[in-house]
Order: C-alpha cells, then sequence, then structure tokens
C-alpha cells in the first residue's frame, strides 16, 4: 500500500464531511459525504469514524483537512505560520499513523497589533483549497482570495505563499440574527442578489455600520417602508456581505478576487465586490480541495 | 379624581416594569418594580394587569411609557413624527380610557434615505427620560443624547426637540455572541472598562471592523496570546461600544454627551466617549422618566 497506488482525502469540517478515493492519475474512483462533521464524533471514537470511510472507499492511506485537525477534532494538528506554502503545510502534517493516516495543519497568523491588518488570526482547510487552485491553475501565484462562509476568510496570495490573511465572522452573524435576534421574521426570506441586497451592500462599501443599519430592518418594518416583503433578508445579507467586502479588499490592492467555496455564496459575495468595482472569477470549493490534496500526496 | 391629586407613572417595558405613586408636587408615596414586562401578558390580559397595578398603587389616573404603547404591547400608540417636542407627545397620547389611563407614544424618524443619517427609526419611551431629563435641568435643551441598551439610542436634541435618533443594535448583538456564538465561553467574564476594553473602543474609533475583531478574540484564544483569561467580554463590547459611539458621535458635533440609561451601561458608554475625547454627564433613567411624566401630566 503506497499513496501512488491512490488514496482517500478527507474534507472533514465542523459539521459535514465529504470522502474520496482518488487513482493515482488524481481522478476520482469513488466518494460520497455526510453530516458526520467533528462534532457528532464523541471523544475518542474518531480511529472508528476514519475506519468507517476504509471501509467505505477501501484499505488506502488517508489524508485528512479541515477542523478534524483543531482542539475540538481527533488530535490538534499545529498550526504553520504565515507566510507560508504548500511546502511548509506538507512537512507539517501531523501524522496519525506514520505513512498512512495523517491530519493537514492548519495556517496561523500571530498578532502583530490589533489594530494593523495582521492580527491573530487561523484558518483550517481553506489553505488546501488555494494551493490547489493555484497548482490547478484555477488562479494566479498572486493575488486575492475570498472564501465565503460561517467564518469568510480574505486571503493574500503572494509567490504561492498565504502572506496574510483575516477572518469575519459574516456567516455567523448573519444565522445568529436570523435564529435569535428581534430580526428573526424579518430574515426569515430566502437572499437574493437583488435591489434590497444592493442597496445593503452600497450602504457598507459607503461606510454605513452595522449596528444601525440592522436596526433599520425593524424600523422599516414597523413604519410600513418595506418595499417589498422579505426584502429585509437580502439587505442584511448584503449590509453584512458589503461589510465584509470593504475589509476585505484592504488587504490587497488588487483589481480582481478569486472567490473559492460554496457556489451560491461565492455568487452573493461577487456581486457585492462588483459593486465596489472590481472583478471577480470562481473556484469551485471541491475541486481545489483536491487538487490541494493531491499536490500534498505528491510531495509525500 | 384627578390628575393633579396625584397619579401613576408606568415605565412598561419588554421584559421589566416600573410603577410609581406620584404626589402632586411631584413626591414619590410608593413604587414597586416586578418582571412583568409586556411579554409577560398574554394579549387581552393588559387591562387586568393595569388593574393589579392600581390594587397595589391605589385606584388614581394612570400614564404608561415605553413598550406597553408597542405592536406587542396593550395596544398600539402611533409614533408622533420627528422632529417633536413634549407638547407633541402630549397631544398623541392614546387614551386607553379617556381622562384615566393614557399611554405615551413613542416617536418615529421616516427613512430619508438609506445611507443619509436619517433613516427609518423609532424609539418608545426614551423620549420620556429626554424631555424628563430638559425639564428638570439635568441636561440642556440643545445637545447629544446617548442612551445605552439593547437597542441603544443616540438622540441629537435642538429648542427642547428631539430632531434626529439613530438605534444601534449594539447591546443585542453582545447578548447573541455570548449567549449562542462560538465566542461564548470566551464571553462569559464581567466587562469591565480596563485595558482590554480599551483595547477595543481604540480599534472601533480607529475605524476597525466588527466583523474581524470579533473573529479575532477567538484566533487570540486558540493561539494563546490573550494576556489574561476573560479578556475577551471586555474586548468584544469595547469593540461594539466603540462602534456604537463612532457612529453616534456623528450625529451631532457635540463636545458633551449626555447619558441617559442604566448607570452600569452609561459607565461603559462614559469610558469609550472619552477615548474619543469628548466629555459626558450622566443622568439616571428612573429620575428623568419620572420628571418626563411629570411634565406631561401637567399639560393634561
Amino acid at each position: 500500500m503506497h499513496w501512488r497506488d491512490g488514496y482517500i482525502a478527507v474534507d472533514w469540517g465542523t459539521t459535514n464531511r465529504r470522502a474520496w478515493h482518488v487513482a493515482p492519475d488524481g481522478q476520482i474512483v469513488a466518494q460520497f459525504d455526510d453530516d458526520i462533521g467533528i462534532m457528532a464524533v464523541p471523544p475518542g471514537r474518531f480511529e472508528q469514524a476514519a475506519a468507517e470511510v476504509r471501509t467505505r472507499l477501501g484499505d488506502l492511506p488517508m489524508l485528512l483537512g479541515g477542523m478534524v485537525g483543531s482542539n475540538r477534532g481527533w488530535r490538534e494538528a499545529p498550526y504553520a505560520s504565515a507566510p507560508a506554502g504548500m511546502e511548509t503545510v506538507a512537512k507539517n502534517i501531523l501524522w496519525i499513523e506514520s505513512g498512512r493516516t495523517g491530519i493537514v495543519p492548519g495556517i496561523s497568523q500571530q498578532g502583530i497589533s490589533q489594530q494593523g491588518a495582521a492580527g491573530a488570526d487561523v484558518m483550517r482547510g481553506e489553505e488546501v483549497q488555494v494551493f490547489g487552485a493555484i497548482a490547478a491553475g484555477l488562479m494566479a501565484p498572486d493575488g486575492l482570495v475570498c472564501h465565503p462562509g460561517t467564518h469568510a476568510k480574505w486571503i493574500r496570495i503572494a509567490q504561492r505563499q498565504i502572506t496574510m490573511f483575516r477572518t469575519m465572522m459574516t456567516g455567523e452573524l448573519f444565522a445568529l440574527l436570523s435564529r435569535h435576534s428581534i430580526l428573526a421574521a424579518q430574515l426569515e426570506a430566502d437572499v437574493t442578489a437583488g435591489e434590497a441586497f444592493h442597496a445593503g451592500v452600497d450602504e457598507a462599501l459607503a461606510g454605513g455600520d452595522v449596528l444601525s443599519g440592522l436596526f433599520r430592518i425593524r424600523a422599516r418594518h414597523l413604519l410600513g417602508e418595506e418595499k417589498r416583503s422579505g426584502e429585509g433578508a437580502s439587505y442584511a445579507s448584503g449590509l453584512l456581505i458589503g461589510c465584509d467586502v470593504r475589509v476585505g479588499l484592504t488587504l490587497g490592492d488588487a483589481r480582481h478576487v478569486t472567490l473559492i467555496g460554496r457556489p451560491d455564496l461565492c455568487a452573493l459575495y461577487a456581486a457585492a465586490i462588483a459593486r465596489a468595482g472590481r472583478e471577480t472569477s470562481m473556484v469551485d470549493g471541491a475541486q481545489a480541495f483536491l487538487a490541494g490534496m493531491h499536490q500534498l500526496v505528491e510531495t509525500l
């Protein structure tokens, strides 16, 4: 059994898990995804959870990326420090079983200054996608990446290295507001990149603040100023993503942003980034992840 | 029975109720507070809930202020439109029973522009405190008021009128993050106006954004960069209040801000406003409310 005879790549996140059997030439032989994220695995049961992956996909070497390497995961894979490239990450793979089961480390950024662009920050999983997107020629080796999500990340890339990044609690904040806030009823509708979304984005890009912008959703509702029912969700999403984009764009002077992640979220970010006068291209997150894992395996 | 023989004033909010029997000269004869906020009263039971107040404080005329006049309260008292002074509010009292039981209306601001300073906004209860503070000589008839709370309000006053205001979801956002977010464990400690609080305030006043500042609490924790355990709560509070203050100060060019509300919250805001180089004075919220109700009763 050797990596060059094929392997299993797993993107093991907080709430989901996605696994592929990859042939030596990089082609996908088989795959599955389920909701066995790390939060669904009791402490001490990760070995069994990983064995189940082999039962389904074959008794092959296995490389794991994502939150499985966090302090809530199987075992903590210490972060590599930014700036970091593919080689640094490969060298720091945490071997659960040498040469057979490894966890890709995340990347950390030490807090140079709380106010500076390079404050304390961490990522786990996105680095694999970034290196994969570059290796597969899906993005240039220099530039600015935006990775939307619960904790959205803006990542500056120079000479194939992750040099600086910033995480924004955009997705989590929207979810909290939708579920638990006084705005919950106004945020039930699906978010679409229409008039209300663009109004929120434009307000944020012009320097509008989240704290008062959000309350305005309630005020407009109480005063009957909504143009149409359900506009609150799109406006709130636009306001939050607009703030996210305004800050994220300060990480680089790029005219172009590469979006990596879920297509629906990437489309919303693309709409917001367009309002800021920048161009975007989109890279499928799973494709980038697989390309990154394949590159890492090549170094083994 | 006449107002000039004494009356009951009630500050009836979402989660609490506070009631006073006020003598003709404005002195307090008796008072109580309980947790029978409007959310604790089933629809159709407000008449009984009000009767219980009279049972405890006497069969007197009664004036109610706060969320009891909202669409979730006893009956909706339509907002008076800003700019509005004491007289406008008095004229718009909603009489449940003419001359015997009245609800003070809130004040609304129509949305001139989503981006403009005067976006759609509403208040209920704070207006009584503001007019009371002015009438009692606790603040000047022109100036800038900050009313901290779940939905903090910044209120511009000119010639005893509320001319413009802005609501910030600061308190609610902090509560959501403390209870439901990934930061919950880091936000358990008591907030104090020390080093971490000031760091958050300074970051916000310098233009720092909430979305990435909040995630930095998690990153600093994961990377062991916390200077002391529990600093996350104070830092988050400083960051949110700092953003609140940065925006609130744009409502007026005042060198001085009058804080009205809960003393503990007012003290945190005073610390943040001091970092912005402005002076503050504090007015007790209950005292201001009573002064405002007394002024309103004088007009009846």
